[in-house]
């Protein structure tokens, strides 16, 4: 019998983080593909945008002016998902299928920079330190409201990924309970911590950087890298070097060297088509419901749908939504095509 | 303080199958959308198309002609994700971060009738029956194979949800490993099978039928309702009234009403924005693993991405991948209109 070949042979890698596997078809990367393309905007934005309901000094849809900012901006966002009112509820304890908990919380929107024209890779580094700050400051500021249990902190970059505003910003949903996903993972690092009195992240960061397969970028606090079970073709993670269970851990080192990181990831990613990069970020960290979490290793998840081109995107679809996720280029490939690439914008090149 | 109200109020329901939560966020449906459009495309297509590698005669990529066939036709995909081949793989067991398992498996596609402009809702109910039979015979073939122990059968229609080919296909990955989503499902249908002596469906589908609130379709032998956990706006479940497994297990009167709940279901769908609506639909059953499953009740899941226009869909995307799926409108809203619609397509009115 022939020897498996990672490079070649279908398969399928665990998630530690969330227990579940993917399915990897790398000979499947060189399919032909005739289905849907997505349009490239390449239109040229002007710095300040007299209909954008974010730019400085404008009026939003509900009627309130914005301040005439010149960092960062956040707000209450005017269509939040949740509201904090608290309401009374009893759930009947035989109801097993039809189980419904009301929830409170708090949605923000947070204006990276006055500027309508740039994206996080082409600001300087002042201003994404000042978007990190924030992110800080919010975390801190809803994290110890009585009722936030949880802050997810997160960016939809690109109209492929729902955003339906290109002026820079990203958005905080802050609620009572852990969603799905962070419930999972934190059962999943606290298993492990019991265990190895170590963080996952901290043993699987270890590994990684000793094996060099996947590796982005490097430096003296962060590591950028391609999980090993990653889902979307060009899906990264930002691990912190030192086990810190949330961004208010952050040194002043820490943070400046995490803005450097932002940037040259971002350029990166333009870098790959010569485009503005589509994706969904968000950070992962320690829950704020007055625990200790030694548990949790800060990360920032990064997911691009894009796959062969500026306008082919990587569709989670039929089997996918009935089965497990899949991908075709493997994990390798695209770390050895990030790292390749230089972290300097193509277009300040 | 005021009593929690579900048609107005933020809150979370659980999904007893996968055992997750979604959050709901029904006052979020007015919100105004600036974001991406899709491309509707109303194009008139040909009864034959000379290009289509899918049409009766035509030459496919990899150079073999389909044959005039006059039904449903089903060859293995050129470009499949799975192969057959068994490969020699052996996982070092202190391996927990790169943990990986070669995959074996089979994918065919099936064309559900030669004519290329044709869908589901328009086909007559003699074709969708021959449809419903295939899909029997290739779960018959496919899991009697011995290293195949999981048949998903599922469709993608629609541009929007990755086809590539308008022709009128679905398709079926067979496999060694059950799927994640099966997975995780099997495991809570097995829960309750052994603690209630039926199936968690069988139960779930009395007190659907008793509130009435979220039913769409009822016949003889199917319920089409939107499950109470539903994620996508207009997602909707069809489960057999009999907790039969499998599709093999239909009845000669069951697979005519099964033909019939598709036809009217996808005509349903069709006239909700008077466009050819598109989803990711599959069928969950019981795995082909030789082994006796009598706590798999035969579903079909609909997940279609369309919002609030046949252009503007509901985006999963950076609260959703980091923390939760989450919907505006409710799922008794949803079943309401579906229930509602015409089951008769607008073209044929
Ligand atoms: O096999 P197809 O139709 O070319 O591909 C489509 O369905 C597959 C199974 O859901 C997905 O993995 C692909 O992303 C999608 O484009
Ligand atoms: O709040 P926005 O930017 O209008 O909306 C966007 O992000 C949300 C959070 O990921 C999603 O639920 C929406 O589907 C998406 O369009």
């Amino acid at each position: 019998m022939r020897e498996f070949n990672h490079n070649n042979d279908p398969h399928r890698r665990y998630n530690p983080l969330i227990n579940e596997w993917v399915l990897v078809s790398p000979h499947r990367a060189t399919r032909p593909w005739q289905g849907q393309t997505e349009a490239v905007n390449e239109e040229k934005r002007p710095e300040f945008d007299a209909t954008c309901y974010l730019c400085p000094g404008n009026v939003r849809a509900n009627g309130e002016q914005n301040p005439n900012y010149e960092s960062t901006f956040v707000f209450d966002n005017d269509f939040a998902a949740l509201k904090q009112e608290k309401v009374q509820f009893e759930q009947n304890p035989d109801d097993i299928f039809f189980k419904t908990q009301p929830e409170r919380g708090i949605s923000r929107v947070v204006c990276f920079s006055p500027r309508h024209d740039l994206t996080l890779p082409e600001m300087d580094l002042e201003t994404i330190e000042n978007v990190v700050k924030t992110w800080q400051f919010q975390y801190e500021d809803l994290g110890k409201i009585d009722f936030i249990n949880h802050v997810q902190i997160f960016e939809n970059k690109g109209a492929i990924m729902g955003c339906s505003n290109p002026h820079p910003h990203g958005q905080i949903w802050a609620q009572s309970s852990l969603p799905t996903l962070v419930q999972k993972t934190q059962h999943n690092l606290s298993e492990y911590f019991q265990k190895h009195g170590k963080t996952l992240l901290e043993d699987y960061l270890k590994q990684e950087l000793q094996k060099n397969e996947r590796i982005v970028i490097e430096n003296e606090h962060f590591v950028v890298l391609v999980p090993f079970w990653a889902i979307w073709p060009f899906e990264t993670m930002i691990v912190s070097k030192r086990p810190v269970s949330r961004i208010t851990d952050f040194t002043t080192d820490e943070v400046s060297d995490f803005a450097k990181t932002l940037k040259k990831l971002t350029a990166k990613y333009d870098n790959v088509f010569n485009t503005s990069f589509p994706y969904s970020s968000g950070i992962h960290q320690s829950p704020t419901d007055g625990k200790s979490h030694p548990e949790w290793h800060f990360h920032m998840h990064f997911y691009p749908p894009l796959l062969r081109s500026a306008s082919v995107k990587k569709f989670m679809v039929g089997y996918e939504m009935m089965g497990e996720s899949q991908r075709d280029i493997t994990p390798e490939k695209s770390a050895e095509l990030l790292k390749s690439l230089s972290d300097v914008h193509y277009k300040s090149r």
